[in-house]
């Protein structure tokens, strides 16, 4: 197919423009008409034209300015950032109103660069990076000309032919070379860097008319489809369009796919750019969404953000490019909600038209969901549960794909649980201060190494105080968890379960988590049975990163009142101070306030259970480190089940002097056995409440009828899974 | 005026009550019938006929219960607390609506609680509290009577004799007795205690028609005015109508205070209860609403949350009556706008029909002001000064009046910034889980006295590692801070300054606190003089208690990475550890982000100056405390001025991933001179921007012509203080 679609492409591509309508890569003049005669009557377009609006009066005010490059976050990279975003809001404003002092802003913007940049080497500030020549990096030269194409786009006609040939000649043309020849490596990679790069000059390309530009842009350098905007479109997503990098970076690589593939689509249709691959564009923008928390973050998986969320510019683009490619959808129109605002052509006008046209404003309501990793979708995944809705809904999210490339954490099965419009156990993100041009140009941190990316910074169990595969990223991306069942039909259980096998030596590891609601509980809650096998004695640390106040345990714990140590040396515990530590050979229980909600871990008890209570900020000599609590559960033995329930209660307001049920109901975890077939763990509160829950640790499958003994005793289902609810009580509790 | 007072009422002691309406302590017929024809029209007012009825639909679904006693915010506790609250509103709401369901409901609660209350003794579980029999303590049992007589009150009429005997006899008498008989010194006592003492027992003795009672209620059980609702209008609050302990508990004292007081005004008009004092609960009333920061919560200044606001049913009652007693004030509407609902009474309903008729929602915006403290207003006081409007408002509080009894911290001296919806320079409040039975009882935790209460927990000076008054409450008590000056006349300059001289022994200490907005600086800045005197050598620390990230600084920090101890063994010390440790010479420069915006404290250079950092947690053997940051300037000297900028700057949005000037404009300040007649300090950005503070030190005087020279330059100024700003660039700078 992709080899076929080259072929298509290079016969098929003509420039066609009218007389004052020019290639019109993201807006057509009617488009335009259409927006101008739509003013006024609905929220989000008129909520978008203002913002353009007064974006631009505040340029207005102050006199163009295209700087000396400067560091990364310092003034003049943000003023080379403003110019652009400035340019591309004043090229459509100029389509939209007609207003010349707009199309006149881009222009004489552009006469500033036409100066500067032939004067430019190569930035001295680079580091890691490619440098580019206005930024330090190439990546945010890309990302300029991109949004600068669509303003010299919408001024094209109004631009005197001199003044176009200076900007071709002392700007796009060079940069465009800088990109894809002095950066051929880049722009070849297959890679959201390498993204940036053809659709910066493949939409630079439409504009100028240049044809053979356009074709490296889509099939790579040496036009062979190894690198290029098709060999990144089959490579870059899992077939379910899942992004291997995470949501963080998908929402990221959202812009240039979506700019560039509406460029493809309107100057060659007939390419059908969209369907790609089984429509991948629309598969990878619902991939991006339909992880985010209720509340619209996207969970920060591998290097990301910690508040990243579908209002980014990214994620208002890829929502209204769906929406018009792909059907209206109501979904989406609750993305718009949050978002607030739309794009400034026909697709952010259809948005915009049928959001004001709904009775009641949406939610984004998204399914339990499983996504397939790796380009070939045989390399683990993402497994997502949730429960309940809108801003309440619980949410179970379990990782066992690929590594992730460069962003990559050393994670497999880690879990986030959120709960409360709040990630209750929680993911570290980055250790980046984004931007913040003191704290180390606002790139990664030394920290993100060594801590963000570690196994022990995450939810998942650490063997003998090791990361998984070493630490190696290479060793990592050689290999992925793989799923093993995952099953959201149930109303009150829902269970995904995976096994990541190939990342301690020796050691296999199987984690099934389940969301169970069931009415003598408020809130659903979470099964947790993380198996490990090994032939040798090893040391299990089962961490939870949790937020809030410590409230009650049964724990003795010894606390380290007058001295801290770190953890250990090294694998990211050399960067958490152990706060406690306790003994046990009983069930744990252990409760903490996390806003205006109690949750209790219960956890199985075993013979010669250490726990150990810690906080994040040792060896940490610039303050890098956020100080968040951890609580790690260490065993040590060859097979091991860890079993615990997470369970959400009562209710806590400060401010108004309210607390109830500040105890879990939830007493005891026992494991009744665990093997190669089948784990077997029952759940018991103080008044009745008593669960069993079996699973299936044999090659899945939804019919198979298990018979296992553990204790003499004798378990039997059919399936991967079930969760015998047994009430012993005679009476409901009056609790 | 007080005894006259006592002879007036007592001859004009009259109940009086129609056929159906009883004595109308809190409702007449009249006011419900209104309520009953207003339903629908004011959203205010059907927010809290819906949140009123909610409750009694969720109680009707349930049993009546009255259970045995039990611990302090265990579940028999909240049910006590949960009936009195049904009860009140089922009582409103029989006057409101006729529904005899609701009287029913207030009847067949009585009647439980007629068989269980004389069965009752001293509750085994009060610790340092007066035991009440229902409850703990007394204090929750007068609640309880308060808001069962209004219901009480309400439903009168429609029980029969024989049923109102019952009550009286076996519920209402007997209660009434252990509070004014068996804890008669509580009863007498100048204490909020007190006041829900009083309140109670005149409550109900209005309603039984008990004179005798009313009368103690009034003027204490000897009925000499030594005790009673008198003489706590008299000495519990300043001429101002401060409230010695604090906003967060005149919010407390504010219902027994207004709901008596309305019971009084209703029962007895012509005693003029709402004019007492020269209007005392009016005073009262502004003075804790006028607190409050921007965003509508309280300062947590002595014992007290950081997250009570003016949203809570005590001001929402008293700010309805105060609206009702004291005519129409907007900003109290705005204040009606934050509680979102009002109270069931005709003030309640000229509150949401004012609010309704609005044309836009009204602002909670207040002045500057400084409230005296102490029942004379000699003992010092509170200064706040505010700048801006709205949500993004700042606001700077100094603390300089009484210790504020068993609940004072050691802290005079000790200031508040809040700017951008949050404290920024934050006080800890108090040390307490407030009804979290699982935290020590919900109770105050012995780190309230061992951290949250020491000097060291405070921003103000802690003079040879010691807290004020050796941290001896009764020495406290015997003196107080003293206001020196206080301007907020001004627009670009506000001004406060107080002296606090026996807190240490043989050390003098005065603050003067100024909010500065100047055009080069996007916010308002606080600047900082803490001038000591001393006949010895000290060691003084300056702490900073902030929140959030370090970003960047000009010190040259020896962290601590791989062990932490803490910062000392006494005085509070002992619950900081040390996190890193710094020396310098020169001008201090500490930037951190917080939230949406970063903040630089620039602090003048002296030599042999150490900087240390530290974060909250030591000696904490149960996790009581917050681990939150703190910075501590040390210098060891006699006579010493700490000159201190606070600057607000810049812009972070992680999720929008953009930030701006994350370094301080301001780099320099320098101490020109200080000694008893004044102190000169110099402040300088790197741009030409030079400020001159200039302060007098002497007696208080805004016509006084000042001349001092420092370092043989002479400085001239006239009244207490003067700010030059003296631009010494050729132009703007470009930043």
């Amino acid at each position: 197919m992709h080899r076929f679609f080259l072929v298509g492409l290079s016969l098929l591509f003509v420039v066609e423009h009218g007389a004052a309508q020019h290639a019109g890569i993201f807006i057509t003049q009617e488009e335009a008409a259409e927006i101008r005669d739509a003013l006024g009557k609905y929220e989000l377009l008129d909520n978008a034209v203002a913002l353009a609006k007064g974006t631009l009066e505040e340029a207005f005010s102050q006199p163009i300015e295209a700087p000396l490059p400067g560091e990364a976050g310092g003034y003049e990279h943000e003023r080379h950032k403003q110019n652009y975003r400035e340019m591309r809001y004043a090229g459509l404003l100029y389509s939209i109103t007609g207003e010349e002092r707009y199309a006149a802003f881009v222009r004489d913007m552009l006469e500033e660069y036409a100066v500067l940049y032939p004067t430019l080497g190569p930035h001295p500030l680079a580091r890691n990076q490619k440098p580019g020549k206005i930024f330090h990096q190439t990546l945010n030269e890309e990302v300029w000309l991109v949004h600068t194409s669509i303003a010299y786009d919408c001024i094209y006609e109004w631009l005197s032919e001199e003044e176009r040939a200076r900007f071709e000649t002392h700007i796009f043309r060079p940069m465009a070379e800088w990109f894809s020849v002095r950066n051929k490596e880049e722009f070849n990679r297959i890679h959201n860097h390498g993204t940036w790069a053809v659709a910066a000059v493949g939409m630079i390309a439409y504009v100028m008319g240049d044809r053979t530009l356009v074709e490296k842009a889509l099939h790579g350098t040496e036009l062979d489809g190894e690198g290029g905007f098709l060999a990144q479109l089959d490579l870059l997503f899992s077939p379910d369009g899942y992004y291997m990098e995470g949501p963080y970076y998908i929402r990221y690589a959202l812009m240039p796919f979506f700019y560039f593939a509406e460029a493809v689509h309107r100057m060659q249709p007939e390419a059908g750019i969209y369907d790609y691959r089984d429509r991948i564009l629309r598969k990878a923008h619902y991939s991006a969404v339909q992880t985010a928390f209720p509340n619209g973050i996207f969970p920060p998986i591998n290097d990301a953000s910690r508040t990243m969320d579908v209002a980014a510019p990214e994620v208002i683009l890829a929502n209204a490019l769906t929406y018009g490619q792909y059907g209206a959808d109501e979904s989406l129109l609750g993305i718009a909600r949050i978002q607030d605002r739309v794009i400034l052509n026909g697709s952010g006008l259809e948005v915009a038209r049928d959001y004001a046209a709904l009775d009641a404003p949406p939610d984004m309501n998204w399914p339990s969901i499983e996504f397939t990793d790796g380009h070939d979708g045989e390399q683990g995944g993402l497994g997502i549960l949730r429960m309940g809705g809108g801003q309440d809904e619980s949410m179970l999210l379990m990782k066992y794909g690929v590594h992730g490339g460069g962003h990559g954490h050393f994670d497999k099965l880690h879990f986030i649980f959120f709960d409360q419009g709040r990630e209750v156990i929680n993911d570290y993100g980055f250790g980046r201060w984004i931007n913040v041009e003191p704290k180390f140009g606002g790139r990664y941190l030394p920290e993100n190494d060594s801590y963000a990316m570690q196994t022990i910074a995450h939810n998942t169990v650490v063997v003998d105080g090791l990361t998984q595969n070493l630490g190696d990223g290479n060793a990592a991306e050689e290999t992925s968890g793989q799923r093993h069942f995952f099953d959201s039909e149930g109303a009150q259980v829902k269970v995904m379960s995976a096994r990541a096998d190939t990342h301690y030596e020796g050691v296999g590891m199987q984690r099934t988590m389940l969301l169970v609601k069931q009415d003598r509980l408020p809130y659903p809650v979470v099964i947790d049975l993380f198996r490990l096998e090994s032939d040798e004695i090893r040391q299990y640390d089962y961490p939870f990163h949790y937020s809030g106040q410590l409230v009650t345990s049964s724990l003795d714990f010894q606390t380290h009142t007058g001295a801290l140590q770190p953890l250990g040396e090294d694998s990211g515990y050399q960067h958490i101070w152990e706060t406690a530590r306790a003994a046990t050979d009983e069930t744990i229980r252990f409760t903490w306030l996390d806003g205006h909600r109690y949750y209790s871990i219960i956890s199985a008890g075993m013979p010669d259970t250490e726990v150990l209570s810690g906080r994040t900020g040792a060896n940490d000599p610039n303050f890098n480190l956020r100080a968040e609590p951890v609580l790690i559960v260490r065993q040590h033995g060859q097979d091991h089940l860890f079993a615990s329930v997470i369970e959400p209660h009562g209710y806590f307001n400060e401010a108004r002097e309210r607390s109830v049920q500040a105890r879990s109901l939830i007493e005891q975890v026992r494991v009744a056995g665990h093997d190669d077939r089948a784990s077997v763990i029952e759940i018991e509160d103080a008044n009745g409440l008593f669960w069993r829950v079996m699973v299936n640790n044999g090659p899945p499958s939804g019919t198979t009828e298990h018979n296992v003994s553990f204790g003499g005793k004798t378990y039997v289902w059919t399936g991967n899974f079930k969760v015998e609810f047994i009430d012993e009580s005679a009476e409901p509790s009056d609790e």
